[in-house]
C-alpha cells in the first residue's frame, strides 16, 4: 500500500506544509500546478525534492481559485474543466521532464476532487483532458465499496484508476465517507492506525455502524501539515511496509 | 521571410485580435500562455486553429500580470523568471502534444521581450528555461545591425535563435528600433511595406538618419488586431512570398 | 421607468462594451469591481463619464472570477460573500467620493445575482454587507410578481429594494424568467419593445402562456454591447420617457 | 514614538504573522488591502482585531503582484498607481466604516514604498491618490535627516506626512537606510534596542562610520512575524512609553 500526500502548497511567499519533512516516508507527491497553490518557483522546488527522495509524481490541478484553494465547487462547464485541467497537467509535466521526472498520474484537488465522485459531467471533463494528454496518465479516485463501475467508466476513455483510502475518516455502509459534519467523522489516531492496518491486512474498514467493508485500495492519502501529522504518517509507513 | 504574429490573446470573455482572418496570411503563431493574456480554454481553440492553418507554432510567455497586459517591467529574479518561463512554455507545448502539435520556438512577449533585448541577467534566465527543457527550442529575439554577439551568448547555453525584424518600425543607426516616443519612430503604410521589400530583396533596412543597415532576419512581425491590419498583412505576405 | 447598465466591464487592455455611447441614454450605471470586470483605472474613468452623464451610480460586485466574468456560481461560504461584496462595495464607493459622487444601490453580478434570486443564504450575505456599510444602499433584484415577500425580507435587515426589469427576456406565467435553455426565452426587438411599452403604461407583462402579469419595476435593464444594442436602448429609453 | 506595524498579511489558507499576539503592544495597524496580501476576509478579521485592541488603521497598500509579494518593483504609470492606491485606500477605509473605524493614513507596501522614496514620478502618484480621497489621510514615509523637502513637497499637495524609523536597520551617513545588501545592515537585537532608545532619547541615531545623525521619527516600525519577534517588540515598547 502506497502513500500519497499533497505538496507544493505554498504560493509565493506564504508557506504551506512541511514537504521536506513529510517527503522521506511517502511514495506518491501529489503536486499543486498553480491554480490553488504552487507558483512556478514552488513547484520546481517541490518537483526537484520529489526526484531526491525517488517520489512517483503526480499532477494535482484544481478549479483556478487561489484565495478559497480550490476548496469551493465552482459550476464550471465541461469544456472549461477539460481545459483547465490538461493546462495544469502540461505545466507541472513539462516542468517534471526538464529535470529528468514526468508525472505518473493526475488526483484532482479540493472541490474538484469532490465533484469528479459526486458527478459524472465532471469525470467525463477529466478523462477527456487525460485521454487527450500524449502519454498516459492515471487518473487517482476514491476508493469505494463498489469500485467496479469507475474502473470501466474511465476505461471507456482509456484510463486507468488509483484508487485510495483515507487513513483519517469513517466509512459509511456503503463504502462512502462520513460526511465531515457528522461526528465521529474524522477518526483519532488510534482508530486511524487501526484503519489502515485492516486495510493492509484484510482489504476492509470497519464502517460506522460496524460493518466490514472491501475497500481495494492502492494507496492510502496522509498529511504533511505540521509535525504532528508527519508523526502518524511514520506510523502509518511502518504498518504499510 | 516567414510572417509571425501574436495569437490567443483573448481572455476568458474579452476577446483580442482577429486571429482566424489573420491565420491564412502568416507562417508562425506566437500564442499568449495565460499569463498576460490566454486562459486554458483560448490557448486550445488557438492552438486548434494554427494546427488548421498548418502554422509554426511558438510559446509567447510573460510576466505574470493579466491587468498590464505582460507591457510593465516587473523586477523579478532570474530564477523566478526561469521557472515561470519554464511553466508557461511547458504549458502550452503539453496542450499543443495533445492534439498532435508541438511548439517549435519561445517568443517573450511585451517587458519580457524588452528586458531580454536590454539586459543581460533576463537573456540568461530565458536561456536557462529553454536549455532545461527537454526538447529543444529556438528563441525569437530582435534582429540587429550586430547579431553575432547574441548567437554565441545563446550558443553557450545550446540555444538557437530566430530574429524577427518589425515592417512597421523605423531603425536607428545603430540598427536598433527608434523608442516609440521619438517622432517617426511608427511607420505608415507605404513606408512599412517599402522597408519590408527592402529587408527582403536586400537584408537591409534604411535608418531615420538615412544610412543602410544590414539586418538579417529570419522572419518579420505582423499584427492582426483589426481589419486594417489585416489587409497590410496580405500585402506583406506577398511581398515575402 | 429608470434606465439601467452594467458597464466598465473592461479590464485592463481588454474592452468591452460601448459606455460612452450608451451612457446619454440611460439613468443608472452598474459599474464593475474589479472581481469579475474593471480594474481600478477603468473604475475611475467609468465613474467620470458617469459623473459627466448624471447617472446615478451602482456597485456591481461579483464573486471573484475573472477568467469566468463572474458566470459560474461559487460555493462561498456566507461570510465569504458578505466580506467580498462589502469590499467591492468600499472600493467603488471610495473611488467614487474622490470624485464627489458616491453610490446608491448595489446590484449583483452574474451568477451572485442568479444565487441572490434563488437562495436565502446568498440574499443574507448580501443583506448583511449593506446593513453593515456605513451609508444606506439599496440592493437592485429581480421584479417578480411577488416582490413583497423578498421587501419583507430585506426590510427586515434595514434594506431597500429596487426592482428592475428585462425588456429582452420572456416571463413565465409566475412571473420570473424564462429560462435561457428555452426557445422563445429572449425577445426580438418588436416583442421587446412591446413588453417595455406594456410595463411602462400598465405594470404588466404577458407570459409565455399569454397571461397577464403584474410586475412592478423601478428599472429596466438594458445593454450597451454594440451598436445594435444602443439603437435598442435608445428607443427604450423613447418609451420610458 | 509609536510603533506601527504590518498586519493582516495572511491570504485565504495561507496564515502570515502573529497578528494576534503582537497587537497588544502595538499602536499603528498597516492593514494589508487584497493586492498583495489580505482577502476581504482576513481584512474585516484584522479590523475588527485592531478595533479590539484600540489601534489606529492604515492602509498599506501594493503594486498587484500576490505571488511577488509586493516586494517586485512594476513599472505602471503615474495614472495607474494613482488609480490602484486610491482602490485600495477605500476598500480597507470603507470595510473599517462599516466597524465604526476609519484610515488614519496610508503606508504603502515593499517595493511601493521604496520606489516612493526613490523617485519623484511614484511619489506624486500617491500624493494625488491621498489629495482626492474625500477625507484627508496622513502618508507614512521613512525618516531620513533631511526630511524638510518631503514635507514640502507633500504639503504642496495638501498632504501631511508620518515619519517613520527602522529598529533594525543601520543608516548610513546620510540618514537613508544601509542597503540590505551590505554587511552589517541588519542590527542584533542589542544593537537595534540601542537605537530605539537613541531615537526616543535624543532623536538620533549612529551611523555605520560612527556619526550622529538627527531623525525626527513619529513611529518606529516593528515585525510580529514570529515568537522572537514579538519578544523584542515587547522590549522595544517599554523603551517608547
Amino acid at each position: 500500500m502506497k502513500l500519497n500526500c499533497d505538496l507544493g502548497e505554498s504560493f509565493g511567499s506564504w508557506k504551506m506544509g512541511l514537504d521536506e519533512q513529510v517527503m522521506p516516508h511517502i511514495d506518491m507527491a501529489n503536486i499543486a500546478c498553480g491554480f490553488h497553490a504552487g507558483d512556478p518557483s514552488t513547484m520546481m522546488k517541490t518537483l526537484m525534492l520529489a526526484k531526491q527522495h525517488g517520489l512517483a509524481v503526480g499532477a494535482h490541478p484544481s478549479y483556478p481559485d487561489l484565495v478559497g484553494f480550490g476548496r469551493r465547487s465552482m459550476q464550471c462547464s465541461e469544456q472549461e474543466i477539460e481545459d483547465f485541467v490538461l493546462y495544469q497537467i502540461a505545466a507541472i509535466d513539462g516542468m517534471a521532464q526538464s529535470i529528468e521526472l514526468s508525472i505518473d498520474y493526475v488526483k484532482p484537488h479540493g472541490a474538484l476532487y469532490n465533484d469528479m465522485m459526486r458527478q459524472e459531467s465532471t469525470r467525463k471533463a477529466i478523462y477527456k483532458a487525460l485521454a487527450k494528454y500524449h502519454r498516459p496518465l492515471k487518473l487517482m479516485v476514491l476508493a469505494t465499496a463498489d469500485s467496479e463501475y469507475l474502473t470501466n467508466e474511465a476505461s471507456s476513455y482509456g484510463i486507468s484508476l488509483l484508487f485510495e483510502a483515507f487513513a483519517d475518516r469513517r466509512y459509511t455502509d456503503e463504502g462512502l465517507l462520513t460526511p465531515r459534519s457528522q461526528s465521529g467523522a474524522v477518526l483519532d489516531k488510534v482508530a486511524m492506525l487501526a484503519q489502515v492496518e485492516q486495510l493492509v491486512k484484510d482489504g476492509s474498514v470497519t464502517s460506522d455502524s460496524g460493518k466490514t467493508i472491501h475497500i481495494q485500495a492502492d494507496t492510502v492519502c496522509v498529511h504533511g501539515d505540521n509535525e504532528q501529522a508527519i508523526a502518524i504518517v511514520k506510523e502509518i509507513k511502518a504498518l504499510c511496509g
